[in-house]
């Protein structure tokens, strides 16, 4: 672990010198406010060490990258039968997502964008017979972290200016892919992107896909198939359109926020998260992004 | 007089041997219940002259026909500023609204699609007191017939379906295109397309088009060029993806519901309504159709 | 005719003040060294009274105005048969006509799109033996006037540079909506595009749609139904993406081109032609819209 | 090598007993000729063992599988400069390239679908004298196999039937983004497209992308950034519309070719090919995609 120390040390040195950060999200007004100053990195091992710097025990909003979560609970509960209303394929599609949507007749390309995590969250409102409560039990128990919260305030603003949210639930519902109301699935999502975490937070939690899907407390919550799955769909499409850009700086599955924060790992080895609120043009944290490809050139840990 | 009355007396004959009838509307339930072998049709003329055959005193729903109603209401509220939140150009585009929506920004093509019919309601809603009611005041009073209602249980039917309306509704919104709430604007929307009308009431509404502005209680709601552009727009964008077809068979500014109901106008000259429920695939009226062409066709009165 | 005349003159004395002139085409180099100044208006009624002002004796390229003397002349050879290879409604879509043509298999929306005008020419090119001197000759009698001729420089010029007419050639054959080479019709196309005309032989051509089909030589190329037919059409898709600005301003069918050329019908009464080379962002010529509101507007002759 | 043997031999074995192995393609005359029970794999690992079994020494057209020898060779020449001109994320779009290629202003999504290949020819056209020889040698020289040759009766073949291509092309001229003529861009595309090799030639071929950079002669033509870059993009862009499905079966950066070939490489391991004529749904061989998931699962050799 020694050297993951003074790789991250390095990085948050020269982090602090970097002058162009990106711009901070502001399209939720709760996430306006956050000094784009901050920075958080953090890593944990196959063996469970866990060794971090810079901002990495602050909580942020995880945003999009509780999709990733839905995403396995979803696995958990229905398996295979999920892909009959999701796909598995990157959309490309910067511009226009209503648009693939409709022409997709109501099937989205894959559970990373806002519309397939719409479906997926769809999924645990049949499921479950309190979503919120047991999502945020299901992120607790794979993290062992019974700390990790919603922030109301986080779901109410979204909910408040979701509309292109709102305009793809009921474009999904015209064609039949929703099976609960576009109001309860939505209230959920929001609440499940508001989650809370930290640096150190989410390398733990997300230590069940680099670990065969097998979490922290030593529970198997999913096959090695299901986490060969998920791994690919991040690799592929975690980073909006950026996945390829992603794919070759850092070389990592992975899925960013636009809270900032940026998760990713390399199977059996170990899994690293940042935390930097300025976003580049595409809505990924542009230190995070920077940070992380540094972490892979300077390891040569990285898939390529 | 007497030459239309005795076309109308032929057409609803050769009406009555057709058996090719299309397809009622279903995906309004309320709708689907109507008897497939009405047809209804009047003509109002320049002198005031109506004169009808079939089941035209029987009310049905006018559904998109409305978009008119509520174009003129809000052209006389707000005038060019119209024009600034909605286009004036065909849509051409019948199976992706809403990619052409999101393309475009949130600005609908025209006032005569559902999107461009709900910027206008957005502009009522804004402009009026009780919309829902000074709007069927409005409607009355210009065809001077009080007993003109809204239809509930259709308007109610149609929001809780209207999806569709609601993710074009919220895109729109996503794009600063509407001002006031996406529930409170599509609950107006909604009603206004559930007025209900016989044919020779439709006739005496848009008398007001064919008679430069002036309306059959001789007051003067449009301007020359208000009612000019109102018709340019029903020529062009009236009849779904069959505006093109509409303006060759039967030459003459108009307007179809999926209610089965049609009207159109030769200015200064006649007006004309139809109502038969079973559709052509492109959702207008076949027989509507079919008689509005046999009507021109053999009066020799149509734009060419 | 005394009236046009000096309804004539009056609008090129207010044409000469106006100062805000468009910008003439330079996309074709033969094109952009036209003397944005020229203007030239000419009027045929009826009685086959022709009266004109201005540059109406110079000759232009007439462009676009073209299509639908191929179109016309495509129906007398294949009647009703040609709408199974390209539709009848408009557009609509400025933007991206290619993405259109591929939603739709190659089918262009409607004759007076390019790609729905090659597809036109792909159906002369079958029928015809010398294509370009039979289609020559056909546009000189229904004129009457043999002089009309091409403009070889502009053909070639057009074919060098002419990507997008290429791109949407191969496409359509790649739909199998062409029969011939793509070589073979793109240089028949775009010789019938420049053809060379002025104001007052392009409404001679033209006198055979207001006329119920019979051309100045008093032969009949077109059923009334034909005729019909095409005017709605270029009611409805004569001007690119402004056909809905232009039968509310004008009110009127007609055809406009990018050498700056407009022509216009009230069937029956008189045909219009405009000639001003400085076209407007939508591309059609701005002079020429503004001269044409103004005769509808003085005449009472539109419509509407 | 003992290992990879047994294995590949096991495949052949079960491969044999598939009874559902895709169509041929068909599109292209040539090709459609192919036995599809043809079935041949090879693998050339770290230490420059190669072993193979089944049909791996017959040639086949490698088709699409060129266009990651042509990005490598451009980008030997051009260096990051390529970027300007194609993008590197997935197009994510099966059905309507060219609308995507129109809506990004004629900037290929990436240079692994046709219109990305068709500016990394156009890059090559303008920087080698003599593009086809050259190109052909380039591969003959990494690959250390002067016996690979180009197939010019599908080049030939492809050529008259290539609209879609001429289409591209021309869309792509049409935005300034090709420097050369569509005729002379495109001889030069079929001509690389047409290049036949066997399994075993594949795999010598890829090894320099598994090698660093380095070739089976030793020379060095890319750095290992470069590699990194065209590993991610056959990861993220490597099969049409099935990149996210074979990112997960296989977890390998790969290409395929629609005559069948695949070939994929886990980097400083091994490289592998497959051929098997029949093609799934989505243009990628069928046994070809189950060939290689067993090859990862039974060797546990892949990114995740």
């Amino acid at each position: 672990m020694q050297d993951f120390q003074s790789i991250l040390n390095n990085i948050l040195k020269k982090a602090k010198q970097q002058t162009v950060k990106g711009k901070v999200a502001d399209y939720i007004p709760e996430l306006s406010g956050i000094d784009p100053d901050k920075f958080g990195i953090a890593v944990l091992d196959s063996e469970r060490n866990i060794c971090s710097t810079g901002d990495a025990k602050e909580q942020f909003s995880i945003q999009s990258i509780t999709k990733v979560l839905a995403l396995s609970m979803a696995m958990s509960h229905v398996g295979e039968a999920l892909w009959k209303r999701v796909g598995v394929e990157p959309s490309g599609d910067p511009f226009n997502h209503l648009s693939l949507l409709e022409m997709e007749n109501g099937i989205p390309r894959n559970p990373l964008i806002n519309a397939g995590a719409i479906v997926v969250c769809d999924i645990l409102v049949s499921r479950l017979e309190n979503p919120k409560s047991e999502f945020l039990k299901y992120v607790q128990d794979i993290a062992n972290d019974p700390t990790i919260t919603y922030d109301k305030k986080v779901a109410k603003s979204e909910k408040r200016t979701g509309y292109r949210n709102y305009a793809a639930a009921n474009l999904i519902k015209s064609f039949g892919n929703l099976e609960n109301d576009v109001e309860t699935v939505l209230d959920f999502y929001f609440y499940s992107c508001s989650l809370r975490m930290c640096c150190e937070q989410l390398v733990k939690v997300f230590y069940i896909f680099m670990n065969r899907g097998k979490c922290l407390r030593n529970n198997t919550h999913l096959t090695l198939t299901q986490v060969k799955r998920i791994n690919a769909i991040m690799l592929t499409c975690g980073f909006y359109d950026e996945a390829g850009e992603f794919a070759f700086e850092v070389g990592l599955p992975g899925k960013s926020g636009v809270g900032g924060g940026i998760v990713a790992l390399l199977p059996n080895k170990f899994c690293v998260a940042t935390w930097a609120p300025g976003l580049n043009d595409k809505g990924n944290s542009k230190l995070g992004m920077w940070a992380l490809e540094k972490l892979t050139t300077e390891t040569g840990l990285s898939i390529f």
